[in-house]
């Protein structure tokens, strides 16, 4: 079934995506602040919308996949935004990570306007966007995932956690349970270094049991080859402990652990690490310990 | 080829493990306290010895798949310990989890009375000891290792991590990396739960991810479920987390997560729940954030 879709953003992200949706044969109307990569989008079969207003017209779904949560708001609410183009009972479609707080804002005012709203950012990154195997995680009620789910699946793999706000909850968990790995790993690889074993041959002896990861795997390698070019820079890791464990305060939930974990990504970033890959978190490891980086 | 191998310690381990050294064409003599599945592995083919010593008579390699290090110090070296009836040149392969000291220790006391020594615990439990998937971390010379690679080959994936005493010290780094992550892993499904998602949707939305790993995909969802008989009961986890700590002081190391968690688990023995299956960490965060249980 063809979906007719309005998407901003057509970004690292966002441009992969229109184009896995085209592939699946559904209309899709963009619009993006720069030209970069629209006429590429265009031969695809995109349509290019002239205003954010433009975008909304006609649409079943609007799409969102921009930088942050204001930058959001003011394409989809303000003056010229895109929900004046909406028609009742369109859907919204924010796939752009922000905080808990500002996606279920943004529900209430869909509501108010009489449109369906759904969070749904996504994990897995540009290689993810790209191959459409992005881990999308949705919040928003049952009715506006059914009506996302066939769409959604063109991208990669909708899972429905909730009502709205949840997908962007969801999507801090995520994060949480990487940064946690991240230090995790690199304390179990400094320890197998220090006791004089050699970590690349412990990191391939544990693959393939209970410790095993991707982020073993993965990230586990760039420790030990010292690689850390970015990849997810650390400070973004620190702003996503800060954003999960503020999350975790206004429920009144204390995670010792990640709060250990926000504290070392912290003391990355101060000591001048920020821009390095998250995998660096084993540099800090060993400043806290003293030892030569 | 074939390698003429004694094997003390037929219990839950030990028992499928001679099986699969019979099975890859190996001959094995056996001792054990009990009599218990001796029966069962005679019919299979190994031969039964009446004493502890008479098991090293004639092998190339010797194996130890005992309970700690106290029982394998005993058997191998105490008064008509296995060592006594080993030739010059014969390889002792502990394949117990015994603390990293011991195994040193073990390896000097057998390198005294001229003979090879191995330290090789495993990881994937009495599954992985039937299936011969066990992971295998060796610690030892590189001639040992050489002389054992391809009967361990048998049993499971042998890795040489370094020298006597690493493959227990790898042991210890999986050990600390499964508790830190079924923590981590706890921690957030409880901000998923709190936060009003569903905590289910979200482990699935996260599968397959960098956020993936075997801990969230089988001790998730007993996390979720709430069953909690073991498994790996919390008290062992506990002992796992104390004694990588203590070989982390021993080498000036701090890890600040992993003492976070140690303390957890240090918690959760303490209220009661040591029995549990070590997933049941999750009980310990809701008890310490004073939520029902």
């Amino acid at each position: 079934m063809s979906t007719r879709i309005g998407f901003i953003g057509t970004g690292i992200m966002g441009a992969p995506m229109v184009r896995n949706l085209l592939a699946a044969g559904h209309k899709v109307q963009v619009w993006n602040r720069s030209a970069e990569r629209l006429g590429a989008l265009a031969e695809a079969g995109a349509v290019l919308c002239q205003q954010p207003r433009d975008v909304g017209v006609g649409v079943q779904a609007l799409v969102c996949m921009l930088s942050d949560g204001p930058t959001c708001d003011q394409l989809l609410f303000g003056e010229q935004g895109a929900t004046a183009g909406l028609a009742a009972g369109a859907q919204v479609v924010v796939m752009s990570s922000i905080p808990v707080p500002t996606a279920r804002a943004q529900a209430a005012r869909c509501q108010g306007l009489g449109l369906e709203y759904l969070d749904a950012p996504v994990s897995g990154g540009e290689r993810g966007a790209r191959e459409g195997s992005l881990a999308i995680m949705a919040g928003g009620s049952e009715a506006a995932f059914a009506a996302a789910e066939g769409w959604l699946g063109a991208l990669g793999r909708p899972v429905h956690v909730g009502p709205a706000g949840c997908g962007q909850l969801a999507k801090l968990v995520n994060q949480l349970i990487v940064a946690s790995t991240l230090a995790t790993v690199a304390e179990g690889l400094l320890l197998a270094e220090r006791g004089g074993a050699d970590p690349a041959k412990v990191r391939q002896a544990l693959a393939g049991g209970f410790a095993d990861s991707p982020i073993l795997r993965q990230h586990g390698e760039r420790m030990l080859s010292g690689d850390f070019r970015p990849g997810g820079p650390a400070k973004w890791q620190h702003k996503d402990t800060r954003t999960a464990l503020a999350e975790a305060a206004e429920l009144g939930l204390a995670l010792p652990v990640a709060e250990v974990v926000d504290r070392l990504f912290g003391e990355m970033v101060a000591a001048g690490d920020g821009d390095l890959d998250h995998a660096g978190v084993i540099r800090q490891l060993k400043r806290f310990n003293a030892l030569a980086l």
